[in-house]
């Protein structure tokens, strides 16, 4: 129930309409905002109206702008009603009916840098934004917003809207408030730095601004995020987590990362879990993190005093988690900051806190370039989100990834990869389960010597050092074969696997 | 003659030695940091010392490190008698024995954005810096630097070098004082902002920091450097200005771009030179630059007023721009500034300033990757450089190629790059003299008729639309033919045309 809690100011109560209503302020061909990231802190109750609308015959298709992927209230429902026309900058493989419409092409969707977009919705690219819906825990006096677990880009959203529609969740623990940081960077020529300089500083508003007359709708809502479950870790995630402490640990030995420790960033999933378990239960010092989404695994180690900050523009709390954070609400918002992704995504930032960037790939190859988003090059499994940002920019950027895929039939190392999403420029470091192959001062043959016989799998090594034979016959300084190059790709293609008839 | 102008300390004298003493302070298998960009303000009489005496027998091979390209006096003549090991960070065609050998892999060649290399050489991942060649103007009473046209990645070479050798080069005008601007970041964790918010700023010293005690040699020199003449404009690099022009105003226009213009980059060449003169010519206020490298026109657009404010880290001036250097030295210097490379290409300072990225690759496919280093994928021509550092930061990023190579006889648009150093994300604006495609927006298909209809040259229209038929069967997002993708390489590599039979 909305009490003075969560609306402070009494003229917002005349602004609560139910979910049709507030669904019928958006019509065919809008632009639409919607606030949170990889599925959390995302509206529900709006767009859950909206696809039963279009479903008894309201005429409409909209284009959908997130931060990144959303729940399947908006993604799912929308897409199986076809209500969406165009998809921006970011979708993952969860919601299977918006996937095949993006692979059918039914919804145009463009793959963005995430640090990009809310510049460029800014810059005035994509044209207006007519709706922002934003999931809130609160509104203030003023009109400002008290958001909950994720932040995305619904602050340009909210600043450039026509119509702003707010869903007041009540169960978002008010005391999150105070643990979002935000700040809109004013357009070039008049941008001045953005000042972060360790991932705890604050640099904005608790609050999204808004205002009270800009708020067209209020919907109270109790519909919890539509978490993901990780699978646990595997022998293969738990050896590539040892890998990588080995090296990191190493590279502090060594001089080459501060004996301090620096800011970690690692993707989604159950690589990235085990890597965090892994590297707090080594000789590091208590670590701090800059990242993009913030995983169980960050609460766990907060509470054990493995972490000691982290920065992020959205967190994934499981229900366990969300109990420990209600039992000690000060421990998590003294010590994790939730930030617009162009902030946890700013290459500004990210190159000079020098983030230690940790992302897994769909497959790279043995020249080191890597492919985050099409199987076979065509078919888009998840956007390619931050990655680029972080790997670009990274102290160290570190592509892990088990040396297979589909049960053993194909090799995550393949000759040339299919898309290429990051260039051979851009990572350094690349670890399977077999494996650590380290690029720096590496020329491209000798890359791929290091890449082969260190990350990819026995069985597909032959095949490997096959092709490069093949390639080396045309010379060069990075030989390609390019008769060859997508072979193991088109025998997956024909015969469902990479692995030579033996 | 060295005077006291040039040598500003008097013990600075007792260090002068011929360039064969220098010479031999570089031994076998030593790590070599040169100063200078694209040939600009290197050093040149040490390593054509190092050069005959490795003629006469002295065995030794050398890793170079540099800023970007050289002068024929380091590349051409070390790698005639075999003295190249490995070069890092940059290479271009115009060294053609160092080409040969890049291409040969007998120099270990390592290609790398030219704003980490820097930082990377700090963090210490390719060892120690054994000597640095600093080309100068003057050494000051405290034993500073004064340098030339270039700055490159010297300052960071200088701080780490065991052994510092200066160039007093007499042939470069003393007026040149204060045109630098050295900042050198500190590490991470420690690291803070950039303080740069215009192109005019200065955030160092207009010095590079060595001392006295540091500099172990000084050698006299007069070689000036080896400039390349640019090519004279064509109908066609004419037509790609005039549309980068037309496309850049309507920006305006329509608001996308503030009215008082935003600062440009523009890559070498002919057609970045074209370009800056049309863009001046048009109806835009006076421009700004934030840039690497400085050609002739920027010179120009200085004297006329159209340039009011230019940086780089380098400046590639022909004898005719000396000359007018040399008679208004004022003007030049209190309008350009020379920066370290690692700031001329940060990041964080291309993405608030809002900077105008335009660059010219070698090829660009359909989707929107383009190559810019190797022709069929293997053949190095030149290295990445600071586009990917500009184009990926760029408030808008604009790739201009003419349509065809080789006298009509290869499209530059293809179905897909054989070498991908930018991927589809990172592109938005695509120019031939055909036409502008502009991609914002747009998902991959319409990107690719976007591309094809309004770049490709009109004889190479049918064979990209067929292939994208051809991949359109496949599905998926962004559909691709691997079978067929790498045809019209193919085709070029076999008959020396992709042209097909008609």
């Amino acid at each position: 129930m909305l009490d003075a809690t969560r609306l402070r100011n009494p003229s917002l109560f005349a602004k609560v309409v139910s979910a049709d209503e507030a669904a019928a302020l958006i019509t065919d061909g809008m632009r639409v905002g919607v606030g949170g990231f990889t599925p959390s802190g995302y509206p529900k109750q709006t767009t859950l109206a909206l696809a039963e609308q279009i479903r008894r015959g309201k005429p409409c298709r909209i284009q959908i702008w997130s931060g990144a992927s959303v729940g399947p209230e908006i993604e799912e429902e929308l897409a199986k009603v076809h209500g969406v026309s165009v998809r921006m900058p970011y979708y993952a493989a969860t919601n299977r009916t918006m996937q095949a419409q993006i692979n059918e092409r039914e919804i145009a969707y463009i793959d963005l840098h995430l640090s990009e977009f809310a510049q460029q919705v800014d810059y005035g690219f994509f044209g207006e934004v007519d709706v922002a819906i934003v999931e809130a825990a609160a509104i203030t006096e003023q009109g400002d917003i008290v958001l909950g677990s994720g932040v995305g880009n619904i602050p340009m959203f909210v600043r450039h809207a026509k119509t702003v529609i707010v869903e007041v969740n009540t169960s978002i623990p008010l005391e999150m408030e105070g643990m979002h940081d935000i700040l809109i960077l004013p357009k070039p020529p008049r941008r001045r730095e953005i000042p972060i300089y360790a991932p705890s500083d604050r640099a904005g508003s608790p609050y999204v601004t808004c205002g009270l007359e800009r708020i067209d709708a209020i919907v109270e809502s109790d519909i919890p995020d539509h978490v993901r479950t990780l699978a646990k870790p595997t022998p293969t995630t738990q050896a590539i987590a040892e890998h990588l402490v080995d090296f990191l640990e190493n590279e502090v030995r060594q001089g080459r990362i501060p004996a301090e420790m620096l800011p970690l960033q690692s993707g989604v999933g159950t690589i990235a879990n085990a890597v965090l378990m892994g590297l707090s239960a080594g000789h590091l010092p208590p670590l701090t993190m800059y990242s993009e989404i913030l995983q169980d695994a960050v609460f766990h180690l907060v509470r054990s005093g493995n972490i000691r900050a982290a920065s992020g523009c959205a967190f994934t709390p499981s229900p366990e988690v969300w109990e420990m954070f209600r039992a000690e609400p000060e421990l998590y918002r003294k010590s994790i900051v939730l930030r617009p992704l162009d902030i946890s995504n700013s290459p500004e930032v990210i190159r000079r806190l020098g983030v230690i960037a940790i992302n897994t790939p769909l497959e790279f190859d043995i020249y080191g370039q890597a492919n985050s988003t099409h199987v076979l090059g065509s078919k888009m499994i998840n956007g390619i989100g931050g990655s680029g940002d972080y790997m670009r920019n990274g102290y160290l950027s570190v592509f892990t990834s088990p040396s297979t895929g589909a049960g053993g039939k194909i090799s995550k190392v393949v000759p040339m990869v299919s898309h290429a999403d990051h260039t051979e420029h851009d990572g350094q470091i690349f670890i399977t389960e077999c494996g650590v192959a380290d690029t720096r001062g590496l020329d491209p043959v000798a890359r791929a010597k290091e890449i082969i016989e260190h990350c990819a799998h026995p069985t597909f090594r032959p095949v490997l050092r096959e092709y490069l034979r093949l390639a080396l016959r045309h010379g060069g300084h990075e030989p390609v074969d390019l008769a060859a190059a997508f072979q193991p790709a088109l025998q997956f293609r024909a015969t469902g696997r990479m692995r030579p008839a033996e």
